[in-house]
Protein backbone atom coordinates (compact mmCIF):
# COMPACT_ATOMS: atom_id res chain seq x y z
CA UNK A 1 0.00 0.00 0.00
CA UNK A 2 2.70 2.64 0.63
CA UNK A 3 5.61 1.03 -0.96
CA UNK A 4 6.09 3.77 -3.58
CA UNK A 5 5.71 6.68 -1.31
CA UNK A 6 8.65 8.85 -1.32
CA UNK A 7 8.88 10.15 2.47
CA UNK A 8 9.46 14.21 2.59
CA UNK A 9 10.45 16.35 5.44
CA UNK A 10 8.04 18.49 4.18
CA UNK A 11 4.78 19.54 6.05
CA UNK A 12 0.98 20.32 4.73
CA UNK A 13 1.09 23.93 4.14
CA UNK A 14 -1.91 26.33 4.57
CA UNK A 15 -2.65 26.76 0.97
CA UNK A 16 -2.54 23.27 0.41
CA UNK A 17 -5.33 22.99 3.29
CA UNK A 18 -6.91 25.65 1.39
CA UNK A 19 -7.15 24.71 -1.96
CA UNK A 20 -8.69 20.90 -0.85
CA UNK A 21 -11.40 23.35 0.43
CA UNK A 22 -12.00 25.47 -2.22
CA UNK A 23 -12.01 28.62 -0.72
CA UNK A 24 -9.18 31.31 0.70
CA UNK A 25 -9.17 31.01 4.77
CA UNK A 26 -10.13 34.09 6.85
CA UNK A 27 -10.84 35.68 10.12
CA UNK A 28 -14.79 37.13 9.85
CA UNK A 29 -13.77 39.06 13.30
CA UNK A 30 -17.64 40.42 14.30
CA UNK A 31 -17.62 43.28 16.79
CA UNK A 32 -20.11 45.64 18.21
CA UNK A 33 -22.22 46.05 21.79
CA UNK A 34 -24.08 43.43 23.39
CA UNK A 35 -27.07 43.33 21.07
CA UNK A 36 -26.04 44.64 18.57
CA UNK A 37 -26.75 41.41 16.57
CA UNK A 38 -23.02 39.37 16.18
CA UNK A 39 -24.26 36.29 16.52
CA UNK A 40 -27.36 36.11 14.88
CA UNK A 41 -25.40 37.43 11.88
CA UNK A 42 -22.87 35.01 12.56
CA UNK A 43 -24.74 31.89 12.42
CA UNK A 44 -26.73 33.41 9.21
CA UNK A 45 -23.57 34.00 7.38
CA UNK A 46 -22.56 30.11 8.80
CA UNK A 47 -25.56 28.69 7.10
CA UNK A 48 -25.09 31.14 3.64
CA UNK A 49 -21.45 30.05 3.41
CA UNK A 50 -22.17 26.27 4.05
CA UNK A 51 -25.11 26.42 1.75
CA UNK A 52 -22.35 27.13 -0.59
CA UNK A 53 -20.13 24.60 0.39
CA UNK A 54 -17.82 26.55 2.06
CA UNK A 55 -16.24 25.27 5.01
CA UNK A 56 -16.68 27.42 7.99
CA UNK A 57 -16.13 27.57 11.98
CA UNK A 58 -17.75 29.64 14.41
CA UNK A 59 -16.80 30.66 17.40
CA UNK A 60 -18.56 32.43 20.29
CA UNK A 61 -19.20 33.00 23.63
CA UNK A 62 -21.15 29.19 23.73
CA UNK A 63 -18.26 27.05 22.46
CA UNK A 64 -15.29 29.08 24.03
CA UNK A 65 -16.29 30.42 27.24
CA UNK A 66 -17.80 27.40 28.73
CA UNK A 67 -14.65 25.45 27.45
CA UNK A 68 -10.96 26.64 26.53
CA UNK A 69 -11.56 30.28 28.25
CA UNK A 70 -13.36 28.32 31.33
CA UNK A 71 -10.54 29.29 33.55
CA UNK A 72 -11.29 33.00 32.65
CA UNK A 73 -13.66 35.41 34.55
CA UNK A 74 -14.75 39.67 33.73
CA UNK A 75 -12.34 41.46 35.15
CA UNK A 76 -9.80 43.56 32.98
CA UNK A 77 -7.30 41.07 32.65
CA UNK A 78 -9.66 37.96 31.92
CA UNK A 79 -11.62 39.81 28.64
CA UNK A 80 -8.61 40.64 27.19
CA UNK A 81 -6.79 37.38 27.94
CA UNK A 82 -9.76 35.93 26.49
CA UNK A 83 -9.66 37.95 23.22
CA UNK A 84 -6.18 37.11 23.12
CA UNK A 85 -7.04 33.24 23.27
CA UNK A 86 -9.79 33.99 20.61
CA UNK A 87 -7.25 35.47 18.20
CA UNK A 88 -4.63 32.35 18.59
CA UNK A 89 -7.40 30.08 17.79
CA UNK A 90 -8.75 32.22 15.01
CA UNK A 91 -4.95 31.51 13.67
CA UNK A 92 -4.99 28.32 14.20
CA UNK A 93 -8.57 27.90 12.20
CA UNK A 94 -7.02 29.77 9.43
CA UNK A 95 -3.85 27.86 9.55
CA UNK A 96 -6.02 24.59 8.93
CA UNK A 97 -7.62 26.11 5.90
CA UNK A 98 -10.90 27.40 7.36
CA UNK A 99 -13.52 30.13 7.28
CA UNK A 100 -13.58 31.28 10.92
CA UNK A 101 -16.33 33.45 12.15
CA UNK A 102 -15.77 34.83 15.61
CA UNK A 103 -18.64 36.83 17.37
CA UNK A 104 -17.46 38.90 20.34
CA UNK A 105 -18.03 42.03 21.69
CA UNK A 106 -14.44 42.65 21.60
CA UNK A 107 -14.32 46.23 23.13
CA UNK A 108 -10.88 47.12 22.91
CA UNK A 109 -9.50 48.46 19.72
CA UNK A 110 -5.91 47.21 20.78
CA UNK A 111 -7.12 43.57 21.16
CA UNK A 112 -8.93 43.59 17.87
CA UNK A 113 -5.57 44.87 16.54
CA UNK A 114 -3.80 41.98 18.18
CA UNK A 115 -5.61 39.43 16.32
CA UNK A 116 -5.26 41.07 13.35
CA UNK A 117 -1.80 41.51 13.16
CA UNK A 118 -1.36 37.47 14.14
CA UNK A 119 -2.94 36.45 10.78
CA UNK A 120 -2.00 37.45 7.30
CA UNK A 121 -3.01 41.34 6.04
CA UNK A 122 -5.87 40.27 3.50
CA UNK A 123 -6.43 37.09 6.11
CA UNK A 124 -8.37 39.19 8.87
CA UNK A 125 -12.23 41.16 7.92
CA UNK A 126 -13.11 43.19 10.81
CA UNK A 127 -17.31 43.67 10.58
CA UNK A 128 -18.23 46.67 12.59
CA UNK A 129 -22.25 46.08 13.49
CA UNK A 130 -22.63 49.72 14.24
CA UNK A 131 -26.14 49.28 16.26
CA UNK A 132 -26.76 52.13 18.70
CA UNK A 133 -26.61 51.66 22.85
CA UNK A 134 -30.06 52.77 23.18
CA UNK A 135 -31.34 50.02 20.46
CA UNK A 136 -29.11 47.53 21.91
CA UNK A 137 -30.51 48.40 25.25
CA UNK A 138 -34.04 48.08 24.38
CA UNK A 139 -33.53 44.69 22.81
CA UNK A 140 -31.56 43.35 25.76
CA UNK A 141 -31.98 39.55 24.57
CA UNK A 142 -30.26 37.96 27.88
CA UNK A 143 -31.11 40.62 30.02
CA UNK A 144 -28.05 42.03 30.48
CA UNK A 145 -28.04 46.02 29.85
CA UNK A 146 -30.92 45.65 33.28
CA UNK A 147 -28.26 43.75 35.31
CA UNK A 148 -25.51 46.55 34.09
CA UNK A 149 -27.72 49.24 34.81
CA UNK A 150 -28.06 48.09 38.12
CA UNK A 151 -24.67 47.70 38.68
CA UNK A 152 -25.33 43.38 38.78
CA UNK A 153 -22.95 43.02 36.33
CA UNK A 154 -19.34 45.44 36.31
CA UNK A 155 -17.52 46.35 33.64
CA UNK A 156 -20.01 46.10 30.60
CA UNK A 157 -19.20 47.51 27.21
CA UNK A 158 -21.34 50.64 26.57
CA UNK A 159 -22.45 51.08 30.04
CA UNK A 160 -19.51 50.92 32.97
CA UNK A 161 -16.84 50.08 30.35
CA UNK A 162 -16.24 51.65 26.86
CA UNK A 163 -16.74 49.82 23.95
CA UNK A 164 -13.89 51.33 20.79
CA UNK A 165 -15.62 51.79 17.71
CA UNK A 166 -13.52 50.47 14.68
CA UNK A 167 -12.37 53.42 12.84
CA UNK A 168 -11.08 51.33 9.69
CA UNK A 169 -13.14 47.96 9.32
CA UNK A 170 -13.18 46.18 6.26
CA UNK A 171 -16.94 45.78 6.69
CA UNK A 172 -19.54 48.66 8.35
CA UNK A 173 -23.07 47.16 9.13
CA UNK A 174 -26.13 49.21 10.00
CA UNK A 175 -27.68 47.33 13.33
CA UNK A 176 -30.90 48.62 12.40
CA UNK A 177 -31.07 47.34 8.81
CA UNK A 178 -32.28 43.19 7.93
CA UNK A 179 -30.43 40.53 8.76
CA UNK A 180 -31.13 39.60 4.73
CA UNK A 181 -29.48 42.64 3.94
CA UNK A 182 -26.44 42.63 6.28
CA UNK A 183 -25.60 38.71 5.48
CA UNK A 184 -26.18 39.45 1.47
CA UNK A 185 -23.37 42.93 2.34
CA UNK A 186 -20.88 40.60 3.77
CA UNK A 187 -21.43 37.54 1.57
CA UNK A 188 -20.90 40.08 -1.67
CA UNK A 189 -17.51 41.43 -0.27
CA UNK A 190 -16.44 37.93 -0.16
CA UNK A 191 -17.04 36.54 -2.58
CA UNK A 192 -15.97 40.31 -4.90
CA UNK A 193 -12.58 39.82 -2.74
CA UNK A 194 -12.02 36.21 -3.88
CA UNK A 195 -12.51 34.47 -0.25
CA UNK A 196 -15.49 32.39 -1.86
CA UNK A 197 -15.93 31.40 -4.75
CA UNK A 198 -19.10 30.78 -6.74
CA UNK A 199 -22.14 27.96 -5.48
CA UNK A 200 -19.82 24.48 -5.95
CA UNK A 201 -23.13 22.58 -5.04
CA UNK B 1 -30.07 36.94 -4.76
CA UNK B 2 -31.43 35.93 -1.27
CA UNK B 3 -35.02 37.05 -1.74
CA UNK B 4 -36.14 32.85 -1.51
CA UNK B 5 -34.18 31.85 1.57
CA UNK B 6 -35.88 30.46 4.40
CA UNK B 7 -34.28 31.92 7.54
CA UNK B 8 -34.25 29.11 9.55
CA UNK B 9 -33.16 29.45 13.52
CA UNK B 10 -31.27 26.31 13.66
CA UNK B 11 -27.45 26.62 13.57
CA UNK B 12 -24.55 24.45 11.37
CA UNK B 13 -23.95 21.51 12.96
CA UNK B 14 -21.11 19.28 13.54
CA UNK B 15 -21.98 16.18 11.02
CA UNK B 16 -23.08 18.78 8.64
CA UNK B 17 -19.44 20.36 8.85
CA UNK B 18 -18.38 16.94 8.50
CA UNK B 19 -20.64 15.82 5.74
CA UNK B 20 -19.20 18.00 3.08
CA UNK B 21 -15.71 17.20 3.44
CA UNK B 22 -16.73 13.21 3.38
CA UNK B 23 -14.98 12.12 6.50
CA UNK B 24 -15.13 11.39 10.34
CA UNK B 25 -13.78 13.51 12.69
CA UNK B 26 -12.15 12.66 15.68
CA UNK B 27 -8.92 13.60 17.65
CA UNK B 28 -5.31 11.67 16.87
CA UNK B 29 -4.04 11.81 20.43
CA UNK B 30 -0.17 11.13 20.07
CA UNK B 31 1.38 10.52 23.48
CA UNK B 32 5.07 9.11 24.13
CA UNK B 33 8.52 10.36 25.76
CA UNK B 34 10.34 13.65 23.96
CA UNK B 35 12.06 11.24 21.01
CA UNK B 36 9.46 8.73 21.00
CA UNK B 37 8.70 10.05 17.24
CA UNK B 38 5.59 11.73 17.87
CA UNK B 39 5.76 14.84 15.24
CA UNK B 40 7.76 12.71 12.76
CA UNK B 41 4.38 10.57 12.92
CA UNK B 42 2.37 13.38 13.04
CA UNK B 43 3.37 14.41 9.98
CA UNK B 44 3.75 11.80 8.30
CA UNK B 45 0.23 10.61 8.96
CA UNK B 46 -1.09 14.69 8.09
CA UNK B 47 1.07 14.16 4.43
CA UNK B 48 -0.82 10.47 3.50
CA UNK B 49 -4.14 11.74 4.90
CA UNK B 50 -4.07 15.17 2.81
CA UNK B 51 -2.91 12.53 -0.18
CA UNK B 52 -6.53 11.34 0.34
CA UNK B 53 -8.35 14.41 0.56
CA UNK B 54 -8.83 14.15 4.43
CA UNK B 55 -8.97 17.77 5.49
CA UNK B 56 -6.91 17.41 8.95
CA UNK B 57 -5.09 19.86 11.12
CA UNK B 58 -1.94 19.56 13.43
CA UNK B 59 -1.44 21.05 16.93
CA UNK B 60 1.86 20.64 18.31
CA UNK B 61 4.63 22.36 20.36
CA UNK B 62 5.01 24.98 17.00
CA UNK B 63 1.93 26.28 16.67
CA UNK B 64 0.62 26.30 20.19
CA UNK B 65 3.67 26.78 22.75
CA UNK B 66 3.99 30.00 20.39
CA UNK B 67 0.95 31.00 20.39
CA UNK B 68 -2.14 30.02 22.27
CA UNK B 69 0.07 28.81 25.04
CA UNK B 70 2.96 31.37 24.84
CA UNK B 71 1.78 32.55 28.49
CA UNK B 72 2.43 29.04 30.12
CA UNK B 73 5.97 27.87 31.28
CA UNK B 74 7.08 24.77 32.18
CA UNK B 75 5.96 24.17 35.70
CA UNK B 76 3.35 21.72 36.58
CA UNK B 77 0.64 24.13 36.48
CA UNK B 78 1.21 25.42 33.07
CA UNK B 79 2.38 21.79 31.90
CA UNK B 80 -1.56 20.55 33.27
CA UNK B 81 -3.01 24.32 31.71
CA UNK B 82 -1.34 23.36 28.76
CA UNK B 83 -2.62 20.15 28.05
CA UNK B 84 -6.40 21.43 29.22
CA UNK B 85 -6.10 24.20 26.11
CA UNK B 86 -4.89 21.65 23.69
CA UNK B 87 -7.95 19.09 24.85
CA UNK B 88 -10.04 22.26 23.96
CA UNK B 89 -8.62 23.61 20.98
CA UNK B 90 -9.23 19.52 19.65
CA UNK B 91 -12.96 19.71 20.73
CA UNK B 92 -13.47 23.09 18.42
CA UNK B 93 -11.19 21.12 15.98
CA UNK B 94 -13.91 17.92 16.20
CA UNK B 95 -16.26 20.44 16.17
CA UNK B 96 -15.67 21.90 13.30
CA UNK B 97 -15.28 18.26 11.00
CA UNK B 98 -11.84 18.08 10.96
CA UNK B 99 -9.20 15.38 11.89
CA UNK B 100 -6.85 16.74 14.35
CA UNK B 101 -4.00 15.60 15.14
CA UNK B 102 -2.10 16.51 18.81
CA UNK B 103 1.56 15.41 19.36
CA UNK B 104 2.30 16.39 22.86
CA UNK B 105 4.32 14.41 25.67
CA UNK B 106 1.29 14.49 27.86
CA UNK B 107 2.60 12.44 30.10
CA UNK B 108 -0.18 12.44 33.01
CA UNK B 109 -2.68 9.92 32.26
CA UNK B 110 -5.25 12.64 34.20
CA UNK B 111 -4.49 15.01 31.56
CA UNK B 112 -5.20 12.58 28.89
CA UNK B 113 -8.56 11.69 29.94
CA UNK B 114 -9.70 15.04 30.83
CA UNK B 115 -9.17 15.90 26.78
CA UNK B 116 -10.58 12.57 26.05
CA UNK B 117 -13.78 13.28 28.33
CA UNK B 118 -14.33 16.51 25.96
CA UNK B 119 -15.62 14.71 22.80
CA UNK B 120 -17.73 11.66 22.21
CA UNK B 121 -16.78 8.31 23.04
CA UNK B 122 -15.61 7.32 19.30
CA UNK B 123 -13.99 10.80 18.81
CA UNK B 124 -10.68 10.28 20.73
CA UNK B 125 -8.04 7.94 19.51
CA UNK B 126 -5.21 8.00 22.36
CA UNK B 127 -2.15 6.95 19.97
CA UNK B 128 0.86 5.80 21.84
CA UNK B 129 3.93 5.55 20.35
CA UNK B 130 6.02 3.23 22.58
CA UNK B 131 10.18 3.64 22.45
CA UNK B 132 12.10 2.69 25.31
CA UNK B 133 13.85 5.86 27.39
CA UNK B 134 16.96 4.60 26.00
CA UNK B 135 16.37 5.00 22.30
CA UNK B 136 14.22 8.27 23.13
CA UNK B 137 17.70 9.33 25.24
CA UNK B 138 19.85 7.82 22.08
CA UNK B 139 18.40 10.09 19.53
CA UNK B 140 18.02 13.46 21.65
CA UNK B 141 16.47 15.50 18.57
CA UNK B 142 16.57 18.73 20.44
CA UNK B 143 19.41 18.08 23.25
CA UNK B 144 16.67 17.99 25.78
CA UNK B 145 18.03 14.34 27.64
CA UNK B 146 21.30 16.07 28.23
CA UNK B 147 20.23 19.42 29.49
CA UNK B 148 17.96 17.47 32.15
CA UNK B 149 20.42 15.16 33.16
CA UNK B 150 22.09 17.82 33.85
CA UNK B 151 19.74 19.46 35.36
CA UNK B 152 19.09 22.26 33.02
CA UNK B 153 15.60 21.43 32.76
CA UNK B 154 13.75 20.74 35.28
CA UNK B 155 10.42 18.48 35.33
CA UNK B 156 11.78 16.31 32.54
CA UNK B 157 8.80 13.24 31.44
CA UNK B 158 11.31 10.29 31.54
CA UNK B 159 13.71 11.97 33.98
CA UNK B 160 12.74 14.10 36.51
CA UNK B 161 9.01 13.78 36.11
CA UNK B 162 6.97 10.39 35.80
CA UNK B 163 5.97 9.58 32.56
CA UNK B 164 2.55 7.75 32.85
CA UNK B 165 2.26 5.22 30.23
CA UNK B 166 -1.37 4.68 28.45
CA UNK B 167 -2.87 1.58 29.85
CA UNK B 168 -5.42 1.38 27.84
CA UNK B 169 -4.62 3.54 24.04
CA UNK B 170 -6.51 2.78 20.57
CA UNK B 171 -3.63 1.97 19.10
CA UNK B 172 -0.58 1.63 20.88
CA UNK B 173 2.68 1.60 18.23
CA UNK B 174 6.18 0.53 18.39
CA UNK B 175 9.17 3.68 18.24
CA UNK B 176 11.65 1.27 16.93
CA UNK B 177 9.51 -0.07 13.91
CA UNK B 178 9.96 2.01 10.67
CA UNK B 179 7.55 5.08 9.88
CA UNK B 180 5.95 4.02 6.82
CA UNK B 181 4.84 0.38 9.33
CA UNK B 182 3.65 2.68 12.04
CA UNK B 183 1.43 5.10 9.53
CA UNK B 184 0.14 2.31 8.12
CA UNK B 185 -1.47 0.76 11.09
CA UNK B 186 -2.94 4.05 11.70
CA UNK B 187 -4.51 4.57 8.22
CA UNK B 188 -5.46 1.23 8.55
CA UNK B 189 -7.32 1.41 11.87
CA UNK B 190 -9.11 4.75 10.55
CA UNK B 191 -10.26 3.07 7.57
CA UNK B 192 -11.46 0.08 8.96
CA UNK B 193 -13.02 2.44 11.66
CA UNK B 194 -14.85 4.25 9.45
CA UNK B 195 -13.10 7.74 9.71
CA UNK B 196 -11.72 7.96 6.88
CA UNK B 197 -12.81 6.12 3.50
CA UNK B 198 -12.00 5.44 0.05
CA UNK B 199 -9.30 7.55 -2.17
CA UNK B 200 -11.19 10.46 -2.76
CA UNK B 201 -9.00 12.02 -5.46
Amino acid sequence: MMNNLTWHTTTITKPQRAAIKNQKPCVLWLTGLSGSGKSTLANALERELFARGIHTYLLDGDNVRMGLNKDLDFDNYARIENIRRVGEVCKLFVDSGLIVISAFISPFASDRALARALVEQNEFIEIFINTPLAVCERRDPKGLYKKARKSEIANFSGITSPYEIPNAPEICLDGCASLECNTESVLTYLSKQGYIYAAQH
